[in-house]
């Protein structure tokens, strides 16, 4: 067990886009995406995050129509639950915002390192 | 007036750091300490940041009860209305966050103008 007088000390960078008043990507909808992909269902995606179907079926459909092309698209024939996948849009823009962070990350190190040295001890 | 059919895009990128469960650096927090440099007052901070004194001093509170030293501290025979000045640890602090969001910024701008190209036009 953690010691309590030594809490966790968290990074938490997020990276989000809007266009007009709709978030069009986030940590939320990439991870959406990333399920899309790996489950190729929307319903099975929905269950991992612990989401409504309409929910998910929401946050596809704020993707598909702020992009240049859909980001997701039904399965042809698609199967009873919703049978979804990334096209070849979605995966560019899922690898982009996914280097977004990971360059982001990297950059931050040294001022990071200085500032957590600045805080408290931690049990991490 | 801005064009309706072509929203404004934005990149909003977002550091936080969590010790526990408190959020002891973040946009919000940064805004604050920056007003106090400038204002060295916490009253007048708040009120620049429309919000209440009661909430700027928890902030502050929060912060100086996670970091090393006090990032904030009362001036000496404190004027009315809270006068406040940063500590040399806040003026560090403060700093190596800003440094955080100025690199982050700019590692991301190539995958950040590829993702930009795969949405819709905007405005902007």
């Amino acid at each position: 067990m953690s010691d309590p007088d030594k809490p966790k000390i968290i990074l938490r960078p997020r990276i989000r886009i809007l266009r007009g008043r709709e978030i069009v990507m986030g940590p939320g909808k990439a991870e959406l995406l990333a399920h899309i992909e790996e489950t190729r269902s929307l319903s099975e995606s929905a269950r991992r995050m612990k989401m409504s179907y309409m929910k998910a079926w929401l946050l596809v459909q704020t993707m598909n129509r702020n992009y240049s092309k859909p980001l997701v698209q039904a399965e042809r024939g698609g199967r009873a639950g919703g049978g979804a996948r990334l096209t070849a849009h979605g995966r560019r823009v899922l690898a982009s915002y996914r280097e977004m962070e990971v360059l982001s990350l990297a950059a931050i190190q040294a001022p990071w390192k200085k500032l957590r040295r600045m805080l408290k001890p931690s049990s991490a």
